[in-house]
């Protein structure tokens, strides 16, 4: 029972989120199949490329994931079949991978140029459905990536924002996305902070690392480790952060030790 | 491993649509569940019968399609299950499946007679839970279709829009369905229209049919062959078409040869 | 092929149901997933406790419903593993069973303290992923649910609104619950109504139990036996009641007996 999951910017009014599923069952009927989000804002391929790294680590290593954002379909932009120490990805070559593959420790990409393996008469519109939906199918089903396309070593990156660590101590951190609770997610690992840190955005100051939502108090903003990775998160109890103080993605944090601690 | 797949107004905040595959995997544990829908806006049939159209071709012969948008539950309104050459359809006679009737070469129609096959003492309000759900799932599960009730050769057809075609050389196609992206899907097929075609709609001019998004001009609409069933398709590429023009489902689309074409 | 549902308030748009169900099939990947629903209101507890009331009732007894809405999540809280005669429940234990426990006949109730069927190194933020991902599947794999934790007996409830009888025939029900197409679900069920009910709330009088929506007058509110476990709701043909009339959940809802009813 190999499991496939799906990325997309299709919404979830319209049909296509379940023709894509039809076309995998018809080459692949034994699969089970996990919607990770279909909210991705059109064409925002940023938004994919973290949602994909969020969920990828937690589904079994065979698992294939299917990701559709892409802007570029039917133009000359390559379509990608790629496998990793911890899954496999179908998905157009514009960047949507940038942090699966930048977290890896190694991989093996493959440009789709095999239409044997697609729907015949692709459309140029919809290779979710005529290209994507049925290499996602194949490789589940057990065929070897190395059939599907050439091998190639220059997938697009996304240039994403990463800590700047500016002397003396100051490090400037990015909110990386914002989630359905208006929590933010920083572009900042634990392991990457100074002892007793302090935080500052959007005129705000955070003292330390809370461990829970129920430790800070109502109406003040509080910094932890989040679920993600370790990523550091920033939270508002009982309140959506990001609207509260204005943030957006790419909103810049400072974090110095903080001088007042006693640590 | 049967696929059934469900198409409704009944949105996701609620716990109707769980409660119906609850009720099928009471029946039949060993089906696949597929949503295509469940936004279709409160009771607007049309909607329904476009989307169940443009997703049941693309999947396995055998998969049992059911469509619950039922302004007319618990009144005299008959329930159907319909057997074509591409699928099994379980839905109120309300023309929801009017689309699929219509490009279907050939079907079978039932009236659901026999409650034997319905959970006990039906509501009156929620067929898609007491009716559709078992029905489905005894389908899934090799029940033979005329065991569920009488066969009739008269489903309700909605009014639905089709081209007119205006002597001298004047098409009058129309906007069928408008998709999250804001792309104008027209009741026109491809092998339907004219060489050199030329789109009039809500004043705006477009010349000749693109192959993908990416050959338009941001900022001007471009029409091209869809990936629906060949039906033509107005997008604004980077844009929403249908906000941008002021379109609506039933807006006119005046297509004629372009005069000024070499072709 | 056992069973596992969902119903969280973690939305659509993020990776954190999917994520979920990533560990669910790491640990059972035979299971059924099912989603209820995700679109809980954020941290809206009884919301949760009247869904998971109103589906559970459809799904196989040996299916787990795994309900995450956790304001508390990372505190002293408790997270418990339920049995009752229709199913299997995971949760915290903030009162978001209250319904179920209230409706069943007999239950046991686990503290799960056991980490070693938990994710190592569980997080204090996303428990869903951490503890109750993990222990549903043990569950929904045959685990007897004693192994999980130690027996309680104190499940906290909710203090949710029940129908007042006053003398001399004067029932107060209330609004438990609003629905996606506006309808009134009222805390009061069929066998507690008296003959020939008159209803009055926010202002309007209705008179009496339709049988189904068909039979109202457009534009005029109706009462009938709902299809969740014999509950009164009250509607509007071809409109939204809740809007209509400004009603909310807690709204309550004079019954008596019609004194012009011929009955």
């Amino acid at each position: 029972m190999p499991v496939i999951t799906l990325t997309t910017d299709f919404g979830t009014a319209d049909a296509y989120v379940g023709v894509m599923k039809g076309v995998i069952l018809r080459f692949a009927p034994h699969v089970t199949l996990v919607d990770i989000s279909h909210e991705v804002p059109p064409q925002d391929v940023p938004t994919a490329a973290f949602l994909i790294y969020q969920a990828e680590l937690f589904f079994p290593a065979d698992t294939v994931h299917v990701v559709v954002v892409d802007p570029g379909v039917g133009s000359e932009r390559r379509a990608l079949a790629v496998r990793t120490s911890t899954g496999m990805f179908v998905a157009p070559d514009n960047g949507v991978l940038t942090h699966v593959l930048t977290h890896s420790t190694d991989y093996a990409a493959y440009s789709l140029t095999r239409p044997e393996y697609w729907l015949p008469n692709p459309s140029a519109t919809f290779h979710g459905r005529d290209i994507f939906a049925p290499v996602a199918a194949r490789l589940a089903g057990g065929m070897p990536i190395s059939r599907l396309g050439e091998p190639i070593d220059d997938p697009i990156y996304l240039p994403i924002p990463t800590p700047e660590f500016r002397a003396p101590d100051v490090i400037v951190a990015h909110v990386l996305h914002i989630d359905r609770f208006g929590n933010l997610i920083l572009d900042i690992q634990a392991e990457q902070l100074p002892a007793a840190p302090m935080f500052e955005l959007a005129g705000c100051r955070i003292r330390g690392l809370r461990r829970t939502y129920t430790e800070g108090v109502p109406g003040e903003l509080i910094a932890y480790i989040g679920s993600t990775r370790q990523h550091i998160e920033v939270a508002l109890p009982g309140g959506h952060a990001a609207r509260h103080i204005g943030a957006q993605v790419g909103t810049p944090v400072y974090i110095r030790s903080d001088p007042m601690s006693e640590a």
